[in-house]
């Protein structure tokens, strides 16, 4: 029997996952002569065994194509899994014995886990209890993992939002008007930083800096008083004003969140008080998450992809590929679940972006 | 002294806009010999006397160019305007006959106004009180002008939401997720029909058929029976589901509304409510409404400048040019403001979509 | 036995023909109940029985990608067709009756065509000689059909032929250069002409329009003498200078000029000639014709798809579906094989043109 | 008076200058005051003392704007310069030294001359001749500078080469044929073999790797014999067989070359005199060169143009602002001119290529 590896996409969606796909499957078959088995759901596959063969022709349109042709499940928790029971009711399970053995009954020379915190975790711990022949290909619109400079999708993101902020300049300025747009990033901003750089934005508001409102405000006053009578605000979900009531977030206001783009709102809501300016407000939502990839995301999950075969190949198990100074390289899988890489507030980027003005309501 | 024309372009924005300008400017001074005057901020300019000389060198970068170079302002309304007192406060005052003055010493051999039913209004006031000689081109987004089948703006906000529907089908599929796109047209829903349309989108709810929501529940369960676990929905501002207090809309509800996504956002609650099924909601806002227009509206906005100069050439004041069965014609300006062209739920547009599946809740 | 009906496309490739299929499929199948056959290759599918099934599902990402996914081939021509033989010779023969035999087999309550005037033409004469339930769908990239105000992939062309015409604005400028743009039209200059006149181009060479090379030189050189050291100059497949031995094609020309971009390399050489200018070209070729189509052309596939199934339904075969007025009619096939639609030099669009100063040369 | 500085921008085109200049314009006016100076048309401005003061307002519409505002000059060689005399005769002199005066009239605290490797080795004599105070930004699409691991520009003449791929493939796969797109790289294959990559392409040929003409048609000939029956192919601008009378480049080539598109030419005429694939060209051309600049490049643009105020400020002349592990860092002028970043053909990038099936013809 032929030597067999397979491939499953956990969490979030991101542009460049069937790039990712797409390239093991190219890399292991044309040079290994591996086959390659596709896992549906991400780790839900594992449990109910859907799994498909990838071939040459399985992958040939999937380069720009959004979304992930093997399908993801958020929920998809080996270790939490909700188990659907005969009478309808639904059961929070620990199934990750079944999914082992299912896992060790597909006899894979290797498994690459394409997925963020979530799905690195989950594969960390498969490999603690013995299934040690896993890779990791790490993946999140948020660009926020400390083991890679870049992950998939990021850059995608960033080029949709600033593609919305060219429109919205026009607008603001023949209209005098403040333009908000809110943008993903619960935690890090590294979207609403680089996409505010890149679309010269006026206002950036992180989750890495709680924001003051009366600076921000005191920055459309500034703007208004050299006679430039718009602006246009770069919100992260995760901003969130400093100290008072308002900061402490509950988990209905995270949902509520999700559906409605929260931060921009309540900033949105707080200049409306305290001015006259005219305000609209632009919630992206998942148009950051979705779509055909940038050149930039379609090359780097091409390079991702390849390299997780030569993690295979080469027997780095229990590592991701990641990017260093430029570079692929292998990094242990634990430092890409251990801790998130934040926005310095101090560093070169937040400070090119004070240096061509821009106001962080710090 | 050299013969004169002037523009101005009022209400909101719309892609385009700088086409008219420059086709306007062109051809006058190229054609005819003529000057041309810029009118700032709609008719607030005429208040103000705020005007600009408008050359070949001002209009060079102005076609692929959102917004309006000349800016507007929604509330000009020379018959209700709000004039600033000395003492700081605010009193909206009749200042239609000092507009007329400024007007008249401006001694125009004919005026242009680029707007949408607002300022077509101002204009055909103005022409009954005797300032007879102007003509005016029609613009807004929404499309829903009786006068002219179709507006400079509609198709490029219409490529903005088809984008981002593409974007959210490969994340719907992949993720399993209802995805709702909120658009503009509060009285209209040609954006949500025509973009549902080329979108491939599988609900589309516009202000001309209040919707049931079971029925458009029942949509996604028959393509969750066929095995199709995702669906796309536009929903237009101004849709509303049949009966019921939710149809109530408040003044307070229209700003929220204007704020937030009023009509998605409520879509979206009574899926939760009534459902097991993922929403995520995207409220596209003005980047409807702005940056570089598509390539058929800066074709239709050249059309249209170089109509309204011919208007003024002729001596067809009180006419607006308009595209009627895709040429360009002159329409009395009373037809351009009297009645909005609305969607028929009964023809061909509604008609065509039905026949691909798409549900409107009727 | 079910009802069936067939659909096929011929001829070059054109954005929005999945769109077509796809909206036949689906108006087919929920609307009529009846099965769908897609037959492979043009005509070359019928000769060789080459059918596949097209249900939702086949459809189901079709509508933002462009090609056909039933492929198509140039010279499927059953009247005169490259039959292989045992011996590897190549013979052509008339295999009209094999097809329509299979034609016969298939049972087909009606069989669309959707190409332009050569499968039109083959589509006529199977009806001719009693194969008579065929409808059509007409599409080309060249708008050039008498039958229709549109065709599906016009409006795609122009819009990338504007993206590129944007991108060599801000070079000519900055570097004081002539930018040649070789675009699609061999017979009609609808693409030179829209794009020029959308992408603000200041000439155009048509094939409707021999061109006096002093003539563009001199628009040259008025620009320059204006103080504006740059011009972009759009210029079709087709159009050639007034009279003198280069404007004889001969059959070996033209070959070369599919690859080699020729009308516009021809003025490139005038004006290196005659001027010291520098010039710069580029040659679009198929990236005109692929890729996903826009909004306005996956509405009118969607339209012209659904109007097709109609036409079948309604018996009304020997017809082809057509835009007229805004408002999708039927007209007999002849009428869209009879004659080309060519640009008027003398119509509205030639006079938008020179109204805001673009030369044609005439 | 004030402190002053001053910025020029030399060499070919490249999205992305205008970010600089804005960049630079921003930080040294608000974080120190410094009042901007523009020279127009590179070093030519500075012979014919063509300046323009840059402020806030100058700068507002130009970050996502192609081209430059300060004009550029591909001949401006101040130790060369085509002086023009007074009879109209044109002499090639050694202007550096009135240059120079020009340059210590204007008495400013450092330059920033921002080029490709003509203009940095201008800069970097003025320095030794004693013009110490400059700095520089490095600018190239070719990403040819070995001083920096990414130059302005590269990164959207990539996006803009794989947008046209995108374009081909649906034509080619529909219609069986094989696509040529040739891409600009003279020396360097950066554009080639990271367009190819992001984009699918199945043959790539670069500069740095001479093809041998046999190994690229039998790459078409295996994907035929799978029954693929269409190909991508990515050809440098100096992409050259290997051996043989085709690789010796005359002057006269070159010329023809730039305007024609030689080196996909010369592929298609290999391919249409050895096989019967149908080929069909594209030559992008100033498409690559011109136009919006993506996000990528914005934000690498102002990091560049605040990083070269930093150098002023700390008084770093005689560096370039680079791009090292992600980190802007100063670097020697000399590094930036000495020597071109060339593909290396046993590298990461070329092996990941070759991974994913990519033909090199060697």
């Amino acid at each position: 029997m032929s030597t067999r590896i397979g491939i499953l996409t956990g969490g979030g969606d991101c542009p460049g996952l069937n790039g990712v796909i797409r390239a093991v499957t190219l890399h292991a078959r044309q040079t290994y002569g591996w086959e390659v088995v596709g896992i549906h759901n991400g780790f839900e596959g594992l449990y109910d065994e859907e799994y498909i063969e990838l071939t040459a022709h399985s992958v040939q349109h999937s380069l720009p194509r959004g979304g992930t042709m093997l399908g993801s499940s958020n929920r998809a928790n080996p270790f939490a899994y909700p188990v659907k029971l005969p009478d309808g009711r639904v059961e929070i399970h620990d199934v990750s014995a079944r999914c082992m053995s299912n896992l060790a009954r597909l006899d894979l020379h290797g498994l690459i886990v394409v997925g963020g915190d979530g799905s690195m975790s989950f594969a960390h711990k498969f490999i603690q209890r013995g299934a040690t022949r896993i890779v990791g290909v790490p993946k999140t619109i948020d660009n926020d993992l400390e083991a890679t400079d870049y992950t998939v999708g990021f850059q995608t993101a960033v080029e949709v939002v600033v593609d919305a902020i060219d429109r919205l300049h026009t607008t603001a300025e023949s209209h005098e008007r403040i333009m908000i747009v809110e943008v993903m990033g619960r935690y890090a901003g590294w979207i609403a930083l680089t996409s505010g750089l890149a679309g010269g934005a006026h206002v950036v508001l992180i989750p890495e800096i709680d924001y003051n409102a009366d600076r921000v405000i005191e920055a459309f006053h500034r703007r208004h008083g050299r006679g430039v009578s718009y602006s246009i605000a770069v919100v992260a979900e995760g901003a969130k004003p400093r100290g008072g009531a308002l900061s402490v977030v509950t988990a209905g206001d995270i949902t509520r969140q999700e559906k409605l783009g929260g931060s921009g709102m309540r900033l949105a809501e707080m200049i409306a008080e305290r001015t006259e300016y005219e305000v609209r407000t632009t919630v992206l939502g998942h148009i950051q998450r979705g779509g055909a990839p940038c050149a930039f995301d379609r090359e780097l999950a091409t390079r991702f992809g390849v390299k997780a075969v030569e993690l295979i190949a080469e027997g780095k198990f229990g590592h991701v590929a990641a990017v260093e100074n430029g570079h692929l390289v292998a990094k242990p899988m634990e430092k890409a679940v251990k801790k998130l890489k934040l926005v310095d507030p101090a560093g070169e980027l937040v400070r090119t972006a004070k240096g061509v003005g821009i106001e962080f309501g710090d």
